[in-house]
């Protein structure tokens, strides 16, 4: 079985649960972690716990990297078999509010490259997967980012996330905020990663975003023809220390880059 | 007729139509209005034309105010009896995305005041709808704002809008920005403002928003208990000048309101 295998089959088995959960969505239980408005529920660990145990099962020697609990920690071998799962990035929309902007990601990567991914936004059922060096789909179909060269005539998303990430974002971003066409928060990165390689919104620029976040949206937009960095430019590795990324349709990767302060 | 039975009806019988329109987006009819990102369909047009002819046969004394054209012009005398109707509140989100986050949105007002108003978010199927004095209802279930009373665990959405919004809402508005739990921006002011009605989010902030945007769900969010006023906190009247609005839960606006910088 290749891994882009395993990963559509477990996407795959849980949409209909988180379904379930949304529409039930009074009923799950949520506590708080780091602070009032960083939520987890039930169903990020359920989802987490049966991903943790359907890959201890068929491959027993990899790593698993989660955003729940003790698997938030990196591999001590960055370049080992590895898997990445956010069970649900966008937890608050999950929680809060009319539209349900929220996915499962998952990325495998091997030799610190993330080479498969997967994501799945279970209520509006765009169904991603990209495999490196062979293109990325939703829903069957082959993407392709947008050819869209202006920055006024861009729409970027852009995570405010939480205070301290937003003050870094008023240091360091405000040329970017300031001179695009449109701007947009969905407060969900794999989301908004996505629609870069839809061909749908041209970036996405955050100040401090972990692995689970963009790995395997990452890789579907690289393999739309988008591009990714760190702020400095650099490549965009995945198990880097927690910092700032921006993803692109790759037209504008370059001028985005220069608008942010070092 | 009431009032509220021909918004009503009018919505209801809008909405498939929109929905037709946005399933086959990419064959509808897109131009440019005060710049690249200000955009204009066929959807927007038809829908509004639908209105004023409707309004023109039933009630042919009334004002009409609307987003579109000639309409965008304020009654010579703002008491009379208007109608107000932005036929597609979120046009670039109609255009461009995965997600689906505008409405159609009108009012009634009289003596000045809103005194009835409904907003349908078609694809996702919230149908809202409110009578001064006698409270707001979502697809028949009556509405109550949130009793959040922490600005950290609130979830405010701000329209970040075009470039010269942008810079103001830099110059009074960073307060806010800085001091939210949650913020997010979804280019859609009346999806952004039914949220707070719902008890979702507790605050919306525009620097520069017409009436038309806001006609509909400022009575929606009122009626649910909520807030509204101008930038200095005096009354959100409907055909001042164009000018920022915040509508709040009620419990927060007193806070964001000293945040915000005149």
């Amino acid at each position: 079985m290749r891994e882009i295998d395993f990963i559509r089959g477990f996407l795959k088995e849980n949409i209909e649960y988180v379904q379930k959960k949304y529409t039930d969505k009074a009923a799950v239980t949520v506590s708080a972690k780091a602070h009032a408005s960083d939520l987890l529920t039930e169903v990020d660990l359920t989802i987490q716990k049966r991903f943790v145990d359907k890959v201890k099962k068929r491959f027993p020697d990899d790593a698993i990297v989660g955003e729940e609990g003790e698997f938030s920690r990196f591999p001590n071998d960055p370049k080992a078999r590895a898997w990445i799962i956010d069970p649900i990035d966008g937890t608050y929309n999950f929680i809060r509010g009319l539209h349900p902007i929220f996915g499962i990601s998952i990325a495998f990567a091997h030799k610190g490259e993330n080479v498969a991914g997967g994501v799945v936004l279970p209520i509006t059922g765009e169904f991603f997967l990209a495999e490196r060096g062979a293109g990325s789909f939703c829903n069957g179909k082959r993407l392709r980012v947008s050819n869209v060269k202006q920055l006024n005539a861009a729409r970027i998303d852009i995570d405010f996330s939480d205070l301290n990430d937003r003050k870094l974002m008023l240091q360091r971003g405000l040329d970017v905020f300031r001179n695009v066409g449109q701007l947009r928060c969905y407060g969900s990165a794999v989301a908004s990663i996505c629609q870069i390689a839809t061909g749908d919104t041209e970036g996405y620029l955050h100040m401090n975003l972990a692995p689970w976040d963009f790995a395997a949206s990452q890789l579907i937009v690289e393999e739309a023809g988008g591009r990714s960095s760190r702020l400095n430019g650099s490549p965009l590795r995945l198990f880097d220390a927690k910092q700032g990324i921006l993803i692109t349709n790759g037209v504008l990767h370059r001028e985005m880059l220069a608008m942010i302060k070092s």
